[in-house]
């Protein structure tokens, strides 16, 4: 076996506002957000209930991930999902909760 | 003479996080509400050194202005500018100024 596969996540100093604010500008992706925020890391993509296509839904995933907003890593043929809170919070002080307020 | 012309300006009830979020995505745009947050009320459009076209400015305002972010009121040839800091802040509180902290 080969090393397990990753994906590229941004370090807290490449997240930029523009990706983070436009990430959170669409309410699936805000759904995702709100349900990693209200439960236990480490969701699998399945774990969520979209109003979407799994192809659209992977999209978002990536659009969160590329933002810097959520981790994702692969478990076996599953990729578990995680909000990078305290990163997110140190980066950008309470913009998170807000979003999360206003949702 | 007729009446003066007027812009239109979504209510509080109106205004979605979609759209606040995603005018604010864009940097000129921000760089807008942070010289309105920082300085006075009813700025022109002339007012902001902005490195774009004078139509590409005009597209910005007016984004601003439909999300419930700026007001927009004609004053003879001109148009003043000014943030709607209180009625953002009771719909989505936090948020503006996690946005203009962050910038």
């Amino acid at each position: 076996m080969g090393p397990a596969r990753s994906l590229e996540h941004p370090t807290p100093e490449q997240m930029s506002l523009d990706s983070i604010l436009s990430a959170l500008a669409d309410p699936v992706r805000r759904t995702i957000v709100a349900q990693l925020a209200g439960g236990h890391d480490d969701q699998a993509c399945i774990a969520f209930a979209l109003p979407v296509s799994k192809s659209t839904s992977t999209h978002h995933f990536r659009v969160l991930r590329e933002a810097g907003i959520i981790s994702q890593q692969y478990r076996g043929t599953s990729i578990l999902n995680g909000l990078r809170t305290e990163e997110l919070n140190l980066r950008f002080p309470g913009l998170l909760d807000a979003v999360l307020a206003a949702n």
